[in-house]
Order: C-alpha cells, then sequence, then structure tokens
C-alpha cells in the first residue's frame, strides 16, 4: 500500500453520543488528518438525534466539516438505544449551541463509496457505532474493499460484554453489519471494551480538560461527568471508558497502543452470544488474521495528548 | 392504495436463468405491464452471466428495456450457484443472439429506490432470484417501504426445499436478505415450491409453444427442455416447473391462482433449517399474515396464458 | 435381524392424552402384540397425569400391564404442555374409571434398557410424545442402540407443523431428545403430521366404533368427540386427526401404508425453526436414510382395523 | 443447609488427564474429605481410557476407593478429545502402576443419583470434565437436584476459550450437559479459564513436589512436566496451568480463592460461539446468580497446599 501524503483523509461514522462527540472533536484539532465528513448511524439514540448532536458538536467550533446521514435501523435485529448512558438527547449534561445547518442530501453509505472511489487506497473509516452504514457500502460497492486503506472501529471485546454477558453495544446494535465489515478483507483495527475500559475518564483526567478554559474545555469536561456518572452507578469505577477518540488517537500516537493481530468472527446465531466479537488471541482456528486488536492502552498517555489537542479549538 | 394506471409498471429483479429468461418475455409480450427495467443478481450463476443473460434475452425480442445490475454476493452467507440445473452459462440449450449492449451504470438497488420514489405507489417488484437487491434498497432507503405497490416473489417454500431438506434455491442463497424483505410491511405474495412444482412444463405443454413457429416459441421450448433434463433426473418428473414466470401470469391473469394470507419468517439461525420460509399455515403464531403464499395454480389455464402472449412477440 | 417369535414385544412410551389412550387399547386389543410396559412422560399434560391416564386406560380394560413413569421434563428447552387440546386432565370427555394401583418404582428409562438387554433384537418402541425417555436410555446405555428392533415414533411433520409453523407438538416439546433418536442408529418409522393428518376421526368414523355397544366403545367414542372439538375450531376439520394408534396399526397391518426412506434431521439451533424434522424428501443431502416417512395412509383401512380390534376388548 | 459433619463426602468425575490425577490424589491426600467414589466420562480421551487412568492413579497410592464409569459420548455434538495435550493415553509421562482391578458395574450417573439420595444435602460434586454424567443425573433423577450439596466445576471461561475463541475445552465437550447443570438450581462454583491460568505449573513449583522424594512426588512431577511441553509450545507459558485440583482446594483452603457470584448461561446455539459460558459480570440480565465464579487464585499458596498434602501420600 502505497502511503497516502499528509494530512490522512478520515471519514468518521458514529452515533454520538458523548464519546463520539469527542472524538469529532479531537479529530478536528489534528493537522495530522483531514475530515472529509462525518456520516452518522442509529445508535446511542436515534438516526435524528446523532445528526444533530454531529452538526451541534461541529458548530461548537464552528466547523462546516459536512454531515451524512445514514442507516436509521440494523439490518435485522430490533433496534436498539442507549438513552440509560446517554440521556435522552444522545448529549445530554451540558448545553451545546444550536445547529445552524442540515445534513446533506446523500446516503452516508453512497458517501463513503464516493470517497474510497475518488481516492484509492487512501481513506481511513473511523467507525465508533453500530457497523450499518459501512456493511451497505461494502455490499453496495464491493469494490471499494480493497482500496479502503484501514478502519478503526471502537466495538466488540476480548472479553464481556456491557449489553449482554456477551456482547458490546456497537456489535449488539447490529450483528451483521460487524460480520460484514470483518469479513470484508480490509484492515481493521478494533478498540473492544478490554482495550477502552482501561481509559477511564478519572476527575483527574477531567480536570486538565477544564482547565484549559476554554468553552471546548469546559463543554468536554460537562460531557465526561454527565458519562461519568452511569458508570459509577453500574461498575463502581471513577469515570466513564472514553471509548471513541481512542480510533483517533491511534491515528496519532500509535505508540500509545499495544495490539495484537487475531482473527475475528462476529456471532450471528441469534443465541445467548449474539454479537460478539470472537477474537482467537491463540489462533485455535488457525485462520488468518483479519484484525489488529488493541490490547493495551497507555491511558495517560492518551489522556495528556487529548488535552493538549482539545486546547488548540 | 390508489390505483394505478394501466399499463401496470413493473421491475423485473432476477438471476436469469432459463425460467427467469422466460419471465422477461412474458413481460414484454403484456400490454397490461410497463417494464420498467430488468435488474440482476448473482444466483443460479454469477452476477456477470446473470446480467449478460438478461441482456441477451431482451436482445432476442429487439427490447431496450435497460437493465442494472446489482448484487455480486449474498449479505452474510457463502455464495450459491446453480450450475447443475441451468448450465455454465446460467441459460443453456438453445442458441440466443449476443447482446449489443451493456449493463446502465446506475446500480440495480439504487434503480429500484429512484423508481418508487418517482412513482410513489406504483411499482410492483417482481424478484425472481436472491432477494439482496430489494433488501439493501429497503435497508438503503427505508422511505420507499410504503411506497412499493407490491412485491410477487419466487422462492421459498411451504413445505419442503430443493436445495437443502428445509431450503429453497432463492431463499438459501441469501436468507437475510429474504427475511429483510419479508419483515419490510410491503405487501408480498410467495410463489413458493409449493405453488410452483403445479406448475410443471411437461411435453404437452412444451409442444404448442414450439408449435407457434416463432423464434421465440423455438428459444423458449429449447430453454424448457434443457430444463426438464435436471428435473427429469433427480426428481422423475416429466419435466421442469416453471417457477418464475407465474409472478408475472399473477398480475395477467390472479384468477389462475389461489392464496392464503399468513405469517411469514425466513429462517437465519446459521441452523439446518436456514434459509426456511416457515409459513404460519394455521396462525399458530397469532401475528397478523405479511404475505399471501400461493397454494394452487391453474396450470393448464397458466401455459395457456403464457402460450397465448408468447405467440404476439 | 433375526424375527422374533409372535406376539411381538412392545413398550408403548406416550404422554396420554386422547390419542396415546387409544393406542393403549388398540395394542392390548391385539394378539399379535406383547405389551412389555407403558412408560410415560411430560408433554400433553404434566407426568403425574399422563402416568394417571395411562393407569386409568389400562384400569378401563382390566389390564395389569405395568407403567414406568419417566421424564417430568424436556432436555433444555422449557417444557409445553397441551392442555388446549386434551383438557385440564390430558384426557377430558368420557368418564373413565380410577386406577386402583400406582407406577412401578423404576424409572420409564431404565425399564427400556432392561427390556432391550433382556430380549436383545426384539423389541419394538413405540414413542407416541415427547422422546425423552428414548433418548435418556439411549444415552444412558448406548449399547441397546443396536438393540432395539424398531422405533415406530408419532411425532414430526415433513411440512408445516402444528405448535409452531416449523414444528410439530411431540418434536417441539423435546427437539434435543428427537435428535439423539434420530442419530441413534435404530430403524424408525416416522408418523408426521403429514401422514396422521390423513386420518381424521369424522363422524362417519366415529360411528361404528359407539355402535359397538361396548363400555370401550363408548369411552373412545367419547374421546374421539372431545378430540375433534379442538380441532373443528382450530383447522376447520370434521374431527380430530388419531395420530399415536397409527403406530401400532403399522405394526398390525403394515400394508395401509406408504412410506419412503430419507434423512431426517431434528432442528435444535434455538431459532425460528426449532423443533422441526428436515425431511430429505429429495436426498439433497447425499446422506444414507436413518427413517422411514410415512407418506400415505389408508384411513378407511384404518378405522376399520381399529373399529374391530376395540370390538374384540 | 444444615453443615455435614467432616469429613466431607465428595465424588470427582472427570476424565483423566494429568490435571485430573493430580485431583484424585490431593483428595485422598486430604483428611477433611471422605471420598465416595471417583466417576468417569469421555473428555481428554475415551471412556474406556479415562477410567483406566482413573484406575491407576488410585493404585499408585493403593487406594480402594470405586470407580464408576459413566457416559462415553456427549448429549448431541459430535465427540472431541485432546490428545494433543495429554498424550495418547491420555496420562503420557511418567510410568504408572497398572491398575489390578475394575470399574464397578453401576453407571456413574446412576451411582451419582444413588448416593445423594442416601445422603440428602450431604454429597459435593467436583466434576473436572465434561458435565453430561451430572447432566444424565439431574435429568433422570430431578429429584435430586435441591440434594446436591454443591458442584464445584472445572471448566468454562469468563473471557476466550482454549478449545475455539470461544470455548473451554470441558465446556465445549458437552455443551448441552453443561447447560442442564448451569440451569438445575444446584449451588455451583465455576473455575473457569480466566481463574486456573493463575495457576500456572512453572518449573519453580514443580521441583518441591520432585524434592518430596516420593513416589508419588516423582510421578506428580512427571505429569507436571508432560503437561507443561503443551502449553509452552501453543501459549508459550513456563508451563501448564493446574486446572483441575484448584476445585478439591476450594474445599480445603477458600481463603485462596476470589470468586464472585453472577448468572451463567452456557451457549448452545450451535453458532460459532457454541460451549461459551456466558458470564453476566456486570449483572446486565438482571438474572439471579447461578454460580459462583473464581476470579482470583492465590496460587502460590495452591501450590505450597499441594506440596504439603502430596508429601502425605
Amino acid at each position: 500500500m502505497s502511503l497516502s501524503p499528509l494530512p490522512r483523509p478520515v471519514i468518521l461514522d458514529g452515533d454520538p453520543g458523548h464519546d463520539d462527540a469527542v472524538n469529532i472533536l479531537l479529530s478536528h484539532a489534528s493537522p495530522e488528518l483531514e475530515v472529509l465528513g462525518v456520516t452518522t448511524t442509529f445508535g446511542n439514540v436515534g438516526l435524528d438525534k446523532t445528526t444533530r448532536n454531529a452538526l451541534t458538536t461541529l458548530a461548537l467550533i464552528g466547523s462546516q466539516t459536512p454531515v451524512y446521514a445514514g442507516a436509521d435501523r440494523p439490518l435485522l435485529v430490533p433496534r436498539l438505544s442507549a438513552e440509560s448512558v446517554h440521556g435522552q438527547t444522545g448529549l445530554d449534561g451540558p448545553l451545546l449551541p444550536s445547529a445552524t445547518r442540515e445534513a446533506e442530501i446523500l446516503h452516508a453509505a453512497l458517501f463513503i463509496i464516493r470517497e474510497v472511489r475518488v481516492r484509492p487506497g487512501e481513506v481511513t473509516l473511523l467507525p465508533t457505532g453500530p457497523l450499518t452504514n459501512l456493511a451497505l457500502a461494502l455490499r453496495l460497492a464491493p469494490d471499494i474493499a480493497p482500496q479502503v486503506r484501514q478502519i478503526i472501529w471502537m466495538g466488540g471485546s476480548l472479553d464481556v460484554g456491557n449489553w449482554t454477558p456477551a456482547a458490546e453495544f456497537n456489535a449488539l446494535c447490529d450483528p451483521h453489519a460487524a460480520q460484514i465489515v470483518f469479513s470484508s478483507g480490509v484492515p481493521i483495527t478494533m478498540f473492544g471494551l478490554n482495550a477502552t475500559h482501561q481509559a477511564v475518564a478519572t476527575p483527574e483526567r477531567i480536570a486538565p480538560i477544564r482547565a484549559l478554559g476554554t468553552t471546548v474545555g469546559e463543554v468536554v469536561a460537562g460531557l465526561l461527568e454527565f458519562f461519568a456518572e452511569h458508570h459509577r452507578e453500574r461498575y463502581g469505577w471513577e469515570g466513564g471508558p472514553l471509548h471513541d477518540p481512542l480510533t483517533c488517537a491511534y491515528l496519532l500516537a500509535p505508540e500509545l497502543f499495544g495490539t495484537q493481530p487475531m482473527y475475528v468472527e462476529v456471532d450471528i446465531s441469534g443465541g445467548p452470544s449474539s454479537g460478539r466479537t470472537n477474537c482467537d488471541l491463540w489462533n485455535l482456528t488457525g485462520r488468518a488474521p483479519n484484525a489488529e486488536v488493541v490490547m493495551t492502552v497507555d491511558a495517560d498517555g492518551f489522556y495528556a495528548l487529548l488535552t493538549e489537542r482539545l486546547g488548540r479549538l
């Protein structure tokens, strides 16, 4: 694969959501990345809300990055949502500015297809929600699979889930879409719960963000504090794991993360393990790896990076 | 639903295939129908061949109906094909003219979306292969579901299958797509094997078609004779069941068919019954019907209609 | 297999139930058969009731055939029951005598094991309920499998089910047990719904039984009339299909039935087709047959036989 | 539950196997336990070999504890075995004495039923292989479930498997049996791989066992060294995790282990996660715990205990 010139073109695909929103901010604060667009999907809340939240987050920093709405439902399973974690708006907590524009007319999947075809081998996809948009793009245009540079996904888990004992929320939201992506041949890096739970936003890590003294710092601190409440109650933790921005940080500072190549298959059986990302840690199946699974996270390094970048906005 | 003016706009979606080809001919011989386009999918053979076969069949009658290629693979399961039934070309048997044009650039699913949006409530879809194109269209544009007038599908079975003990070929080729379509809310009429096996193309029924004395008559007779061989060997029947043209005939002469409304669910468990269309004949689930399942076929009436129509070409 | 001398030793295993009760009566009226015991299982109603019903039915004819209670629940699925068909007692309808004795102490599965070991190659099992007892026997004593002469089961279906769209009641009650039995290597004859629905107890067929003028005739007529009600309401039929006594009749007059050898696999996927007996009618799997599936029933012949035999009691 | 008087009656059920053999030795070296019997099952190798290995291990210490052979195959899945780990005999490595007696005539499941009925509320079961014997006992005699004092099982995993990415060997060998046991209501303590992998038999831990200078010490050291080879090659570890004797140690020194109550469900879907023990670590299902899952092991404490006890033999 030829190296693409800097900045590296990326598409953020997600269901904002507190941590998705921080990911949008982090990417826009990073000159190494060129955000071609933000695509949205159902997930933490419904598509209308996640799309509005993407626009709102961009409005906070005056960005004109185009937003493309995508899937409003999974391929096959009933639709889930996570208001218990993210509140009714999907972005409960601090006050955010109203968006002054709308999403583009083009469907998220068609936008992804177009960009990959225009820049073959260059576009990196950063999905942080259910993988329905990517699955639709891959099935509608199988020719793009060899032309996507990389997919860095927040989702799945090497060990236990957070929505069922077996499954993580993003994977469970659309297991069939996830399996389409994992069997596509595109190089994937997976930030599962086993990784993201290493990056909890403790009060000590939120404080420097608030101390930036900027509007963005204030908003992000507010988001993280709201997010923390749910995790304190359910898991007894000091804060919420900042799942999604790890995908962006991986592009900016890969040295913060330890990964291991392995074969990953998503359970679509409809049984009690549906949505589980079965990670072949010991190569028991003998199948060639289709993903780099993140095993270790330098959490302090990550929060230092995040804080520094947010300070630029 | 308001009645659409005659002729009724239809899109033929299939994987020609001997019986798909006859369906293309029957539809073009019928002034009651306006064929907006022929869309193709993988199935009996690969997408390249089914697309070429659609173009070839249209070339036989000098038709300029546009052809749109669609899915080259199922959503999730490994790709099947049926060369054992249809030969290497998918249309083995009589000599057909070469196609002098190509398929359109637009993807079949996008063509379906466009036509339904342009003519809300009017377009009838006649799929006679795996339902992947329809599933992609329905997931990419959920707004079209209430605007499709009707889907008349050849596929599934009330009783046993023809590719596994549980599943019919078209359903088995993409069970997930079939389940997306059956759960879409669009009115569906299903011609399963229990119906199509009532319409075997016996020598007595082929003879009048050949006796038309036309090129089309000669070609169709040749197709049916080739198709018969496989069925004589495997099932001990006098000929092949002319599955696909029943969908078109249903629009032309509904009085030839007896149907019963019931709830149909496609098995996507991955178990031994995967791809089975579970038909709730006795309303055991208490769920509202989502399909009219064809139970009886006036086979002689059907062949009379077919012969008369082919005589017009 | 060496021929066993007449009378042929049989064990009736079931969940009486109206049709099971008639099967008990038919077997005891037939000198060709030696009923070694009646074993009971949960099913139409709970184990306590089916055991009492077996004892009651035997009391009606003054028989001392021993009764062995077996499984009170399925191997894995939640327990079903069919009071909607058989009433609260499992044998609602005519007044039956009270049983004056209890079931034996030995578990049904252990009784089956003992009898098969004592008479290797001779014992025929006639299960007419869930197959849990047989499955337990086969797993506890795998050595008996080659020594069971034959299993003649009422259960399953070649086409649609009667408890879910896919599954017949006896199969659905314990799909795992059924799959253990079908994969055991014992020769099986399966009377599925496709067969038993050919033997409806119409008023014309009940009349001669009542006309016997005996207590037994009166009771059986009463049972069949009670049984008919449910089937009139749900299916619109003239009476209930007399499922279970067909197994006994098959031993007495095999010429009344047409069977076809095929491979049968029970769906244990936990999906919507769970409990379905997938019958490989066209040998699509290429697997060797493990069952004779009954395809045709001479219903008039069967009712004539039944009436004649009941007249002997 | 009333306390049973010391010594505590236990039944060891397993598929020896290196670590099963050490468990047999540990139990017999411990006056706190009264070993009622050793029951065997297929698993690491076939039933004939595991039974011989149990007898051989008992011969080593001159014990007359009765041995009862049980299941030679799983309830439903194809039989697995683990010669790659345990060698052709199932107990490859050091030379062991020949057994001078045979297994008892009674089936393992019937022995378990008998002992539990004789000592209601007192018997603890220590299964260290597939759970087929326990499942057969529980289904054949549902009355014993409330009378089993406790089940302490080596099997399953909270995180990844060792035979498939999802499943541990003992669970995978008979997922249906495992699910019968976990849904039985008997109090269960589960030593999954997440626990046993904390207790690797490193050279430093084997040395004191050899240094005992006894025959038993020599044999156990030899077993552990043979066992280590496989784990060095596959996992890159310094030795093999001594899975099975943890169950016995848990009774002797519960303070060495940290457990957490949770709901555990075994995947029997037949999909890629079949055999996985889904552990509801975060109580996401809201279901009441049915197991104590071992989370932490004081490995040094365990090996000290083991060495001390083996020194008594």
